[in-house]
């Protein structure tokens, strides 16, 4: 029997990411800031931020099926009798929704509380524009999510670096992990984190070496949502265990326009629009 | 205001087709035809069917994230406010779970009860090796769910030929329309049934034409997992009228290898599985 057990989890899937070529997402904005779902996988409501609705754009919340794979991902630790006893997770939105999720799944969200580690937020050179603005564990205190106020972090926000190199990265990650795990010398971990997490939390303390440039973007490739591996230790060393439970995997679904069945005359319309196409390349 | 509205909705994500390539789903049985899933997204349990386990085969359930479409398409039509009065379903097992999952996402399942229709079952070339054996609905009935027991369907399961051709599919669509018309002159109806449905339920009631091969396959390839088309009366004429919801749209999740991690050199990884499947290839 290992003495300890870690678990590092891949956030669900994100409305930036699955509304990113539509333009869905953040078209269901009016100018005003009103939000109204133009998609039934967007969030139906959405928390309140103090940076406004325009925070959104950099700290993405989990559609509603990101949501739910969530919630089935924690219902399968609980099915697999996983004990959990402390939670980690990193400041992003859709790292706090995923926790509620796989909290609510396991059947654990009114007994455990949460703790926000901004050394688990991803790599900062995908922050691209601006560090996010994440909403302070006081204010999702606020809005009933069971988090601990008082926690001290191993890295405050203001120490993330725009600049940050990938063995920076690495190291923030691996130091995160230091802490938490001297923090809890017992008990098992729940970590909700990153697709990369997977890898920069667990890498150094297995005592691999880090990655090539390649090998890392490889590993991230593959790394769908919701994805987990265990970490336990056995006399004093850590070794990668896999995953405790199975793989979760669905395929996607269209947008779909009724409007096609309407149409009298089908190849017309996919003439007309193979037209349009062309005039719009020519021109 | 249209005089009555009708709702033709498509079943959600299918064990089948979502690991028909993994052979996750029919793997999940053991030769004892003991379930126990391979993948988080494959159903917890399974209703018991009087044609033992290997029916699933030919009759799939949903998957779990077919599930979560079915409430989450329920709520929607709820929150625009859709009053529905009748509900019609085809025998197809995926077709009454989706059935179900809509009448809770509109907190309808103990309030309203529906009608197995074996007319709506899709075209019955697509039952390739042979007729579905589909769960009665007085077993339907003992498992729990809200169904009609006494209803005299427009076409009995025996009446459905294998080898009907698609006119004869777009007349069997057409006519079981009529019967559940003609018992409902008044309230709304939904119809929760296959993709082409949408079509060959609507086409001839608003006066169009059958469509050629070509123009049928390609509505039925846009047409994704629970959408849903109206179709309105006004003056004794049948129109159709978009879909009173928004789309539903979502992105694949693909099986998570964790091993992955654990190795300790990618591109070796890599060159080894391109061996291999040249191996395999060239055997």
């Amino acid at each position: 029997m290992p003495e300890q057990r870690v678990f590092i989890i891949r956030h669900g899937e994100r409305c930036d990411f699955a509304f990113g070529k539509s333009g869905l997402w953040m078209n269901s904005f009016d100018s005003r800031g009103r939000y109204r779902p133009l998609d039934i996988n967007l969030p139906r409501t959405l928390p309140k931020r103090p940076d406004g609705w325009q925070g959104f754009a950099a700290d993405t919340p989990l559609t509603e099926i990101g949501y739910l794979q969530s919630k089935l991902t924690g219902r399968a630790l609980r099915d697999n009798n996983i004990e959990i006893n402390h939670v980690y997770c990193s400041p992003a939105l859709r790292c706090i929704q995923t926790t509620i999720g796989l909290l609510k799944g396991m059947g654990l969200e009114k007994r455990l509380q949460f703790v926000v580690e901004p050394g688990l937020y991803e790599w900062m050179v995908w922050a691209r524009y601006a560090k996010p603005c994440w909403i302070p564990p006081k204010d999702l205190k606020r809005l009933g999510y069971p988090v601990h106020e008082n926690y001290v972090p191993c890295w405050t926000d203001k120490e993330l670096r725009m600049n940050e190199s990938m063995v920076d990265y690495y190291q923030r990650s691996f130091s995160s992990m230091n802490k938490i795990l001297s923090d809890h010398p017992e008990g098992n971990i729940l970590i909700v984190a990153h697709g990369a997490s997977l890898e920069t939390c667990t890498r150094q303390l297995v005592g691999g070496d880090i990655r090539s440039t390649d090998d890392f973007y490889y590993l991230l490739q593959n790394t769908p949502y919701l994805s987990c591996v265990e970490l336990n230790s056995r006399d004093g060393l850590w070794r990668l265990a896999g995953s405790p439970i199975p793989s979760f995997s669905h395929t996607y679904n269209r947008t779909f326009d009724p409007l096609q069945l309407i149409t009298k005359d089908l190849p017309l319309l996919k003439r007309e629009r193979a037209e349009r196409e062309q005039m719009r390349t020519t021109q």
